[in-house]
């Protein structure tokens, strides 16, 4: 397969699309970033790589990171995480209230912002050093000790979420949140402010395409079943209520983030994350849809 | 009229239904009250005055206090006040989410808990020493100055108000919030923690049957208008996803307090509080409201 | 108290004012109908009687016929009624499936259209000639034989109420209707197709105001306790989604119809028929909600 | 891979699992089915078949029905399709009419009861004997001129389909219904009676799982690019709400009905039909999510 004659392809029918999207703009911080931002890059699962543009420039990854902290809690904590939060697509906006409140503080998925919150108190739980340990495991399966948590966007974040400190307190008020709602807060924020590039989020989601696996020395980090289970979970839930969209038209386990970055993965083929700051109405990145729409047409390939 | 004779009748009845409701829990400082405690006090506009058992008791008026501070509101900002909350019945239980996203943060009504809490929000704009000036303003229209908030009371309900913390910063997040959303709970929690008897709540709400004038020298505290329509609103929005059974059942504008506190008034003749902790299902005092059933019963008189 | 001076008043004030209401378009029929028309027509319990305008000209009264058709149900069935039909707003659009759904096929209140509905089913399984034993009724609380169904109104209505079809399919399905759908539908465009005009409502609805008693011969059709609780749910949840601001407003029980009429009563004083057909977004006459507000500020009485 | 060996495991442990599941009754006609059916057929894209138990009996396939009409649908239509119903996952219950309301009428996805209300609308529009058309249809891509239409199941699925009046009735009252709401249910109940098995349904699927073409002859009935949209809006909604737990534990694109039947696949793998009667909660077959959680356990292989 010539990924990268189809990537340049997508590059240039990219550069003349018109988005009429517009960047985050719920946190300041956010709304500083270049618009005019585009890179991707794409590794598979032999080891080759595939990008251009921008695919070095880091952004906030924002939600991307549900994936790591969702892959994270399932291996520590096991079904029992169930009990806590659905599986479900949600067919509701990302931040949602009204939700929860007909499931009784239930999250129906690990990537809407209730969800998240969950995991993050879950992780606040059970790990030592929460904050140092998901950015060693983030550094680890993506080989590089570059990333970085950003305080400035995790501050900016925490100033503005009135919304999220809704959401942790129903929780709470209904028994689904264990630690004190503001420390879960400051950890989630944390989470999402991991300043990251495309080439290193397709680093460390060659492991959801590589059977739970590392790249470069084979070595397990989840086993095969976790792995299909969240890739599952991407698919059905990984793109707020356009996750059906997203699945109709490219057909690929992936996840957005409100920063403009998208990753996806072709099991047993490779990783591909994308970015370009504008946003559709759902909040997706409006041209990283259309780059990975453009892959699995131009391939003839994705899961189905 | 006689009046006491009926109260007598009722006092009878009242001991000898046994009641299925069970004390408000969710802040420990309530649950604790004697559910056996029973009072009435009903104040004419003539002055006289009836009453049975313990009258002179205190308790915690909770959202009683709801209509004092909409009265002020309503007083110092005028219709304005009805860009920030609804006259609507709910529909929905007293502390629900689903409303308040629906409607964009604009409470249904200013006696849900959202729409309360918008209330105070406004006094805490607009008056000098909120807290303060809440007291002096209810000691004076109930004529004594023994009354006192309950900072036990306050303070337990703040440790335990998640869903309150989740409504407000939900509000805060479509910007109808004005304050610090820890400070409007502040006095909020204060408000709703005032202690007081049935004698005093009928003495303090005889204005609203009296035309908005003091019962003691006639002077005027609201104008004729502002009492008819805070009246309609406890018509149509007092007793919670209840209200229509109270307004069927009872047919007088009222409203109830989860402290088992339940304070009604027939325009011209006169105000009445009765006191049963035991509520029912939708969170109202169950002897409280066959009380007033009662007594519109017996005397034949309702607005209806 | 000066009634037709205040009339006059009145009439004046809504020659000036410009509405910015559509007459109601969903049916054909109602569509044809002039939107110039205004009249009033009020009627005290004393017999005396005043008016402007086109008050002797027919319209379709719609919903209004829903109090006719309620007060029968209830006198015939008693509280057994409830089982089927709650009294509490709804706080939704009056053809709102949601509500219905959300509480199985238990219509909130007799007012909205599936409540309506369960009670036309109701009369249907115990009134002999169902069509012809309602016409009686009205002509007699009317005192007027001249008053009629429009079958035209009637046959336009069932040809486009799939919505309608949808309401009482739903309840079928839960088991709330007993006969077949099709046969309480036309019973119920039946109801909704009666023609009178302000005067014959005014005369038919001072029963309400009367305590149940017919006002030439002071006979009893209804019991107090009855009428007291029918003008209950007229205050409650006469207005669709605008009860409370009707409340609030005006400060009477009524009930409004989508053909442009509200008829409304002040227990022991009066009854009122208003009619403007241009409705506000809610479905309320626009002119004939701000008539009866004039009235109760300009008499300075309501019911608060 | 040893399917034949699989199989013969899978229907082994089915033998010794209980279920708590009920046989569907909102219909008298599938109330009559035998619980203890269990059959399944896998066939594979290479030609290959194996089975176990009840494969060969017929059984009402129900809701697998609306990936033939959708199938059928998109390729006259094409993507215009899309303007009257969705691709997103519902969140509710499959013959909600809450979603519809909220969402004006447009049914979230095809597979809810109300969207494929409307692809029946639309191929009776399109179609020159749908009902004859439909058949034909099925039987080529079936291989099997054996498979009929249950008139005895249409008509008792008609005479008890309450619900599906009110969802229709409503859509029509929208504008979402061309055809008179009758036709296009009689149709619908049509479609809904096929009568199939095991062997019959996964030979019809291999289709889905073989780019659209044929297996005996590679005759392209659709295009690749609308069986993979298709196959992927059967990952997100192919379960009602309980599509996300399917994707979870199964991993592959498939469809249930309320007859027991499950059919799914594997592109480029297989098909695999299974049907146990009783249902669980969600209104899917019990046993029948078991084996296929089982099939792709012990393969190894899903499309994650």
């Amino acid at each position: 397969m010539d990924y990268q004659g189809i990537l340049n392809i997508i590059e240039k029918q990219l550069e003349y699309t018109k988005t009429k999207g517009n960047v985050a703009n719920y946190i300041p911080e956010l709304a500083k970033v270049n618009p005019n931002h585009l890179g991707m890059f794409l590794k598979c699962t032999n080891g080759d790589e595939f990008y251009f543009g921008d695919y070095q420039v880091n952004f906030s990854i924002q939600s991307i990171s549900k994936v790591y902290t969702l892959a994270l809690a399932k291996e520590i904590i096991g079904d029992d995480l169930w009990k806590r939060v659905g599986v479900e697509p949600s067919g509701n906006p990302f931040n949602s209230l009204t939700q929860l409140e007909s499931e009784n503080g239930i999250p129906r998925n690990p990537f809407i912002n209730a969800g998240s919150i969950v995991i993050a108190d879950c992780l606040l739980s059970t790990l030592e050093n929460p904050k140092a340990d998901l950015l060693r495991f983030v550094r680890k399966i993506a080989d590089d000790n570059q990333i970085e948590y950003d305080n400035k966007v995790a501050f900016s974040e925490k100033k503005h979420g009135y919304r999220n400190v809704a959401l942790i307190n129903y929780m709470k008020s209904l028994d689904n949140i264990d630690n004190d709602p503001e420390d879960v807060l400051d950890f989630y924020y944390d989470q999402c402010s991991l300043s990251m590039n495309c080439k290193q989020l397709a680093k460390s989601f060659i492991l959801f395409a590589n059977e739970g696996k590392l790249l470069n020395n084979q070595d397990r980090v989840f086993n095969t079943q976790s792995v299909k289970r969240i890739n599952a979970i991407m698919q059905t839930c990984g793109f707020y209520d356009e996750a059906g969209e997203f699945s109709y038209r490219v057909g690929l386990p992936g996840k957005s983030g409100v920063g403009g970055g998208i990753v996806a993965l072709h099991p047993k083929h490779y990783s591909v994350a994308v970015w370009s700051p504008p946003l559709n109405k759902k909040g997706n990145s409006e041209l990283g849809m259309k780059a990975l729409e453009e892959l699995t047409s131009l391939t003839g390939l994705s899961i189905f």
